[in-house]
């Protein structure tokens, strides 16, 4: 289990695979993204997209499920401050399988609360032909191997 | 139906309200985050949370059902290009009752696809008290009534 104290930056880790099915699309959006492209094969075949594609929050939750298994194995879990983008340059398609890329790109102590850390990763989630179908940049809460200390 | 050419800065929209459960957490929580602080009521006390918590990735598919089901009425649908920032202030708890107050911070013709513009929305995700859960800035690509007429 890594606290702050053993993250650094440049640190890499990795998650995955996870593999996403039409029956999978079609249920997160129609319950958080209900629009043809990401409910209806036939009917997306007309849009922009050209055919049945993942919401992006499916993506970005699906790179959460990635993450939360990932071998960063951070203590305290991961929870994030907020991100500071997102993109999604292809969708993700039925069939697709999923993995994710993680770097730590800074760490600092916590202005509000400096028992523990903030690391700015990187994760880049890629299909199983190497696209890359989201980039996120998120900020983890991570703590101190002192704050766990002071509880026990 | 608002193309577009219809889209000005400064226009505002609402969407709302959804309800979600202790039981939806959880079953997102074990889709996508599956974590102590989002899976079990007990187990969230004795974390940061201090109590069981949404998934911020819940609250951000929660805020997109609700942008899509809008008054914003946008032609072609919602479709993210990205995302340039999300901040979840507070957590989305069990019995909380969320809507949405979004405003376009600025519309332009897309350089890539000419016959699309696309409009930098910010959209605020707030509880029954008016406590923000969930900050949202997304770029929309939007069609232009030149790119639908062309297909006609």
């Amino acid at each position: 289990m890594r606290y702050f104290d053993d993250v650094r930056v440049g640190d890499r880790f990795t998650g995955g695979p996870v593999t996403v099915s039409a029956e999978d699309i079609i249920g997160f959006a129609g319950q958080f993204d209900p629009q043809p492209f990401h409910l209806d094969a036939e009917a997306a075949k007309a849009t922009l997209f050209g055919g049945l594609a993942a919401s992006g929050w499916h993506t970005a939750g699906l790179t959460m499920r990635m993450i939360v298994g990932s071998d960063a194995k951070l203590a305290g879990g991961y929870i994030g401050m907020g991100v500071d983008a997102v993109t999604w340059p292809k969708p993700t398609r039925p069939g697709d399988t999923l993995r994710i890329e993680g770097e730590v790109l800074e760490a600092r102590l916590s202005a509000k609360r400096p028992t523990n850390g903030v690391a700015r990763v990187r994760v880049v989630t890629l299909n199983q032909t190497d696209d890359i179908v989201q980039t996120l940049i998120a900020n983890l809460l991570i703590p101190t191997r002192a704050s766990l200390e002071a509880l026990v």
